[in-house]
């Protein structure tokens, strides 16, 4: 069986002393998200989460979604779990306080959001789908919209979804097929078929509001011709009471190979009612208002998935007796050594300890970012953080993800054969962590978004502004010679960044096949960048504390901070040697030699 | 749903213009091992694959194997197709004339083991533990248990396992405690528990021969104090007919992430009657008779899953259309361009594309130098092939195993949401790969293997052999222009190996950990420079043949190679600097630091 704490002592750590989450308070509307009140609500979402959510994540997964005659039955438990989830406010916290919410940082969520996913992924898509539909209607809703909805989904009554990819279209939305025929008063009529839909159909909420791209009959093809649509599973009364069903029905749920307790629907509307959000054929810019948080929620999946993989990795290395240190017996009293002992079993560990603590700080400071984007009273001050923010999403989206399926396998790894068989807990985990490489853009996607968008944005503002960051820093440290460990690496391989940047700039100006050949590695280059920044900063911090209390946390924050530098900074090395053999390779060969 | 076609062209190529498999028939015993033979007995293996073992993949997967008060049944089918591959003499390949086998040589076993691999893995684990069993057997069985045994296990009739992990102890067999008592007159009491144990209990055969590790009561501790044991399933008279039930029996079978149509037993031994294989105390020497070659196996799986990976990856790359080429549409006609136009799909299809190729290339090549180490009538001839073998099975047991999963995993992206459902069968082939990482010594145990015994193992010679071969091919095509491209990469990352190896040398002298601290790291690196120089080779008998029939195959062949020198084989990079760091990294960390 897995076991999972809530990692509370890092988030102190990082929190608290690396990004001094303090400041926070100072944003308008912030003034009681204090570090007290950070470490209070994580640690309650702890509890919640290791006591309630943690015990039916492998019972859900064996029993799955059933699905009858359009009905989709959640597996036993998590009906009860999701009530109190929202009775104890976990839908609202960091909601505006007009429509109920707790008007806490979003920051604060994304702490909550790790542990969730830590505890029961399959659990923690159904109010993550809401979170998305909440955000969609709160920038882009009408008055009424959101009079009647936002309450309803902070509340978790009522639940929402993303209905985007069809049969024929999931990558390139420009394909979409699904109709909307205005029938007067506002009031459109959605026809269509939606796929891989997440949380469509289920037992946990009194109603299901659907967010729905589709085309009106005038519009333009390809992705500037669709629309976004609001579809009630009920039609809603304008004092919110619910009305009769609405032409929208389940009719099937897919088969996966794992999430299986999170009901993926296939959807049909036959002339749904509908209401159209925002103004026609701008539906790919609101989607992407929810999309973009759904990424960063995607990233913090793989953190969450990364960490409880690591938790129970180490409790099995330390328990399981098996061979002898080759430097001499460590437990000489014992049949032998815990294979913790072994130097590729700490290769494992240390591999996952090294990228979920950055990923957590990481995570926690594009979170920090995202409240400042949104509240700081300076423009430019919003603006360098929403740079921030563009940049490292798609690259936390497909990194954390590629690493949490790693982490996975590699406790699956250290557990052995044990890891294969079902009773232990890993393999769920390595199933469950595969979808997160694909859903809410698969990383070939992201990696395009950071190289096709992201990087010629504004002139390359975004990526100056965050090596400026690195350098600034570098250069605040130059004066310490214990930092010279870690701020030389992290130099170095910013060098070797802008100069393949520079590169690549050039060759994709002459041909777009040069960048998306290597925008996969490009992706890495600079998430490797983004991590090692990371642990500098962490290790700054650990080296003015160490010899101090607990010692031994700063200790090992230091010696995770070499191993990072010494065994997975060089992967940077084949990633330039990779990124400077071009498109060539990928496009000689003919499409009948494959 | 999978498809799959055996790939008896690249057959053709890697045997007849590689390896000059012809040579084989020189060989006392093979004088029918023709060319014609092997690509017929090929091609009716494919047949044979293609009809009846593939279509119970998926059938065998959704069913699992059912365990019922020590009774275990296979899937719907399993039973008949058994019979179908027995009674076409599958079981008895490269068997020995002598007790009813073919006589056909050890390479052909392999290639058609890939096929069968590539069809259904869960099927081909049963006759895969006779095999084994059947080889331990021949090696060090007395001549009345090869008289008995043989026959049968080669008509297929009985089956074998390989009993060697306990609760206790899998990858440390010094801690087994399953023990063996003399009852008089050669016979033995066997008593214990044995977990893990792959068609332990089944419906397919009449007996089932469990060769059993265990300790004599006056054994020493340790690995030195294991003797095997055979215990049948049933009794065996003089004559071979069959008796009672012996004491040992299945207590259960395990739920796993995959493989799940083969019987994963734990069985107990309860006193049940054995007799002793070879001498006593020499069980560990005797079940790597067995492992060796099963190891080579487990090799063959890792390509087979790679094969059958790519196929269906590539189909779906060629008929789902999403997006548009970015340098202008490629089918203007039709609503977007298949995915096949993109870089990224191209890069995952040709990384499968070209690790398989050269996976094939490489274990047709140690099949035939298992075969001219066990037939070629010249002592040093014979030594120099098994060198080779010696090297590089752990090489390839840990990278194509490696190389299995990433190439499901590759496959499982290009289909996107579409190969984490069920339906299409992807996601199966991962959860099939998985374990493949895993048995027959996990990787850390063969990269162990590789720098701890084989490297050493007479003074370095079998690694000076085989870089002595490869500078031997560089040398030989100093002159020709084109072969550049292949052999200078080649020729560079031989000198970083060898420059590594003697640092690897005197670290480890001082400190054991330094070797199994990089162990891993050197393990893919020279898994990386044995397929260059297989692509070298190929590339060799390419550049001689384009321009004239199957142009496109060739061309084809060079593409592919390019493509391994410029995008696979820069991973050198990374693992040198890696390798370089040492140990320290990951012993630095205090046991509760983790």
């Amino acid at each position: 069986m897995i076991n999972y704490k809530a990692p509370l002592r890092d988030y102190r750590f990082v929190l608290e002393e690396v990004l001094e989450v303090a400041q926070l308070a100072a944003l308008p509307g912030y003034a009681e998200a204090t570090p007290e009140i950070f470490a209070s609500v994580i640690e309650a979402a702890g509890t919640f989460c290791e006591h309630v959510l943690l015990p039916l994540n492998a019972s859900g997964d064996r029993e799955g979604c059933r699905y009858e005659s359009g009905v989709v039955r959640t597996p036993r438990g998590f009906k009860a779990a999701y009530d109190r989830y929202r009775q104890d406010g976990w839908t609202a916290v960091d909601g505006d306080p007009e429509y109920g919410g707790q008007g806490l940082p979003h920051t604060l969520y994304y702490c909550v959001a790790e542990l969730l996913f830590s505890a029961n992924l399959s659990f923690a898509m159904y109010p993550g789908l809401s979170s998305g539909a909440y955000r969609a209607l709160r920038a882009h809703g009408n008055a009424e919209q959101q009079a009647l909805y936002l309450p309803r989904l902070l509340a978790g009554t009522w639940s929402g979804t993303m209905c985007l990819t069809e049969p024929q279209c999931g990558s390139d939305l420009g394909l979409i097929q699904t109709r909307a025929m205005p029938d007067g008063d506002g009031v459109y009529r959605v026809t269509g078929t939606k796929v891989f839909i997440s949380a469509g159909e289920h037992d946990l909420t009194e109603n299901i509001v659907h967010l729905v791209l589709a085309r009106l009959p005038d519009a333009p093809p390809g992705t500037h011709g669709i629309s976004l649509f609001l579809v009630p599973k009920f039609l809603v009364a304008k004092d919110g009471t619910l009305g009769i069903r609405n032409a929208v029905s389940c009719i099937a749920i897919e088969h996966k190979m794992g999430l299986k307790a999170s009901a993926t629907c296939a959807m049909s509307f036959d002339e749904a009612i509908g209401t159209l959000v925002g103004a026609p054929n701008t539906g790919m810019h609101q989607m992407f208002t929810m999309m973009n948080v759904s990424r960063l929620g995607v990233a913090l999946q793989g953190l969450g998935l990364g960490e409880v993989a690591y938790q129970n990795a180490v409790a099995y290395a330390r328990e399981r007796l098996q061979g002898r240190a080759l430097t001499g017996a460590k437990m000489p009293g014992k049949v032998a050594d815990p294979i913790l002992v072994h130097p590729d079993v700490r290769r494992m560990l240390l591999t996952m300890k090294a990228n979920t603590e950055a990923a957590r700080a990481l995570c926690s400071w594009i979170g920090l970012s995202i409240d400042v984007a949104e509240k700081h009273p300076d423009d430019a001050t919003r603006e360098a953080a929403d740079d921030l923010v563009a940049l490292l999403t798609p690259v936390m989206k497909a990194y954390f993800s590629d690493a949490g399926f790693t982490a996975a396998n590699l406790a699956l790894q250290v557990f052995g054969g044990h890891g294969y068989v079902s009773d232990n807990g890993i393999e769920q985990l390595v199933r469950d962590a595969r979808i997160t490489q694909i859903y809410e853009g698969t990383n070939a996607v992201q990696a395009l978004d950071l190289v096709g968008r992201k990087l010629p944005m504004h002139k390359g503002r975004l990526l100056k502004r965050f090596l400026g960051i690195i350098g600034a820093f570098i250069q605040e440290n130059r004066a310490s010679p214990d930092m010279g460990e870690f701020t030389a690496p992290l130099g170095e391989v910013v060098g070797e960044l802008q100069q393949v940047t520079g590169t690549l700039g050039q060759r994709a100006a002459q041909n777009p096949d040069e960048a998306a050949a290597v925008a996969g590695e490009y992706l890495k280059l600079l998430a490797l960048i983004a991590l090692a920044f990371m642990w500098a900063r962490m290790a700054k911090i650990a080296l003015a504390k160490v010899g101090g209390d607990e010692n031994d946390f700063y200790q090992a924050k230091l010696a995770t901070a070499r191993f990072f530098m010494a065994r997975i900074l060089p992967e940077t090395a084949s990633l330039t040697a990779i990124i400077a053999a071009g498109a060539r390779p990928l496009m000689e060969l003919d499409v009948d030699g494959f």
